[in-house]
């Protein structure tokens, strides 16, 4: 780059021989190469997907920066779940200040090592930048599915209920955890819930076997009720959702228990990364069956009608109003 | 996001709705999903790249939106174009500060319209984030090959000669331009340079012609001099420029007649986004005719050796001095 002397692109290179080029697969060509080459299979298709976060805004800009990274990575492999994709690869581009060094960096690339182990995934390749601003951290991640079975947010029908897998809200308190909330809370609580919003569960497993299964899918990460506006809006269809029936970890009840009006931020917070997705009434026990073998929670938390929009009603089945404390998206 | 309040993800939205939808092909699903699906051809390769520039780095911040849009995507279908690959799609991640508003960002996407249009390629999804620092602009571009077609920088051989396309060192002076260098000069050379580091032109059609004929190359981003490194050090070989050979534009060559010391300087500038290559020295024939199909100077600048690292040679064949002005990559 010509406004930016040799010793940056030095730098650039260093930093990718040392700490990424470890983490390349075969088609990535040790990132030796101006672009990766992907092979596709017979019957296949790519999905592709891309997601950002910056520093002081999407995580802390003291977390661990292995954290950082497997964080980075899991919100975008949340993205090939909720479309019915399995994982293969991914390219990363950072624009990192200068007071990151190569410390940061070296904790960043083995926070991607593990994951990519855990996932199976490797590095095609990507960029590495200098900003006078925050860490700004951009990551491509590529899956593939079977033809034809790729799950959209399109497919939702009137009649279909509306499920969830794990639990709802415990990124959101995690944070609040992390900035000083909640401090009488037992120390494992406070840790689970930190856990949550710092390192997501991608549910890539259960997202692959809801093909065939779930009429319409998204992953939770601008919050249940605004992601579930968004497979409404697709779909051109409405839901109601039971608020009561929202699932929780105990960590989060023990905070709903006490603060009742808490349970609406909980479905407006977002990062939860779980799966929410609309399935006809008759898969009920199948998708039953599919919480065992997967070994998560997916609970039924309403039900698609025709119209438009979210509607939330209490136990008692009356509308719940939109003005609470928490709820921020309307 | 939960510490980024709905204000934002709305505005998010609308923006990816506004001006980013009406840019996205079938695959990107009107970027209303996950995730984007990609279908491969038989026979084919996917060739993918991501490359990010920043503002006040790799652009300067009062440069016209739509030409940043435009240098974005080209210095991505450089490096698609390096790999003899024909480009087909891309996704973008933009990190940008409040400052950039509406106007700025439908600036922006006029452009890559325009380039779209131009290059037969579409969007297929990405992220939106917002910074308190810099402009961040980061981008993968999704490209095919024929299977066992690509080029890559690995393939060069001792007698192979050394190549490039189009002229040298124009952006690298157009920026010096920018900031106030060579007022003397004709105003219609100035506009020339400008545009050369603006809107660089990848040499997509030629990359694509070039496989079968070249056996490793790149796309000049670092610089000449640096970037026949990179080839020199994947291949195991080393180089011999003759430094007089470098092909410049009529404008580079006033600046040079009146400061030949600059000569070195263009050689190392960077941000050309020229085809470097190498061929046997049966294939010149081939490459002339080459030339003249696309409409393009293709020059023979230096001949690869055995060994290593690239050694230049003035017109009568003794060594240049390396430390001579603008000569900073080693």
């Amino acid at each position: 780059m010509t406004s930016d002397p040799s010793g940056a692109s030095l730098g650039e290179f260093e930093r990718i021989r040392h700490f990424f080029a470890p983490l390349a697969g075969p088609g990535g060509l040790g990132l030796l190469d101006d672009a990766a080459l992907i092979d596709c299979r017979a019957g296949q298709r790519l999905v592709v997907t891309a997601d950002a976060i910056v520093a002081g805004v999407h995580y802390l800009p003291n977390d661990p920066p292995d954290l950082v990274a497997r964080k980075l990575l899991r919100v975008n492999l949340s993205d090939l779940a909720a479309m019915g994709a399995r994982p293969l690869h991914y390219l990363l581009t950072t624009a990192l200040p200068a007071s990151l060094g190569p410390d940061w960096i070296a904790e960043f690339a083995r926070g991607l090592a593990e994951d990519q182990r855990r996932f199976g995934i490797d590095l095609l390749g990507g960029d590495s930048v200098a900003t006078s601003g925050p860490a700004v951290l951009s990551l491509t991640a590529i899956g593939e599915v079977a033809a034809g079975m790729g799950i959209r947010r399109s497919g939702a029908r009137a009649g279909d209920l509306v499920w969830v897998s794990g639990t709802i809200g415990d990124a959101f308190l995690g944070l609040a955890v992390l900035r000083g909330a909640y401090p009488q809370l037992a120390p494992e609580h406070r840790a689970e819930l930190i856990r949550r919003f710092q390192v997501p569960n991608p549910r890539i497993d259960l997202g692959c076997r809801l093909a065939g299964i779930a009429r319409a899918m998204i992953d939770i990460s601008d919050g249940l009720i605004a992601d579930l506006e968004h497979i409404c809006e697709t779909s051109r269809v409405a839901a109601v959702i039971e608020l009561a029936s929202l699932p929780l970890s105990t960590a989060a009840r023990v905070i709903v228990d006490r603060e009742p009006d808490t349970r609406i931020a909980l479905a407006t917070g977002g990062d939860d990364y779980e799966l929410l997705f609309t399935a006809p009434a008759g898969s009920s026990k199948e998708i039953d069956d599919l919480s065992s073998v997967v070994g998560l929670p997916i609970t039924p938390i309403g039900r698609i009608e025709p119209g438009e929009g979210v509607r939330l009603v209490n136990a008692r089945g009356q509308p719940t109003s939109v003005d609470e404390p928490g709820y921020r998206h309307f």
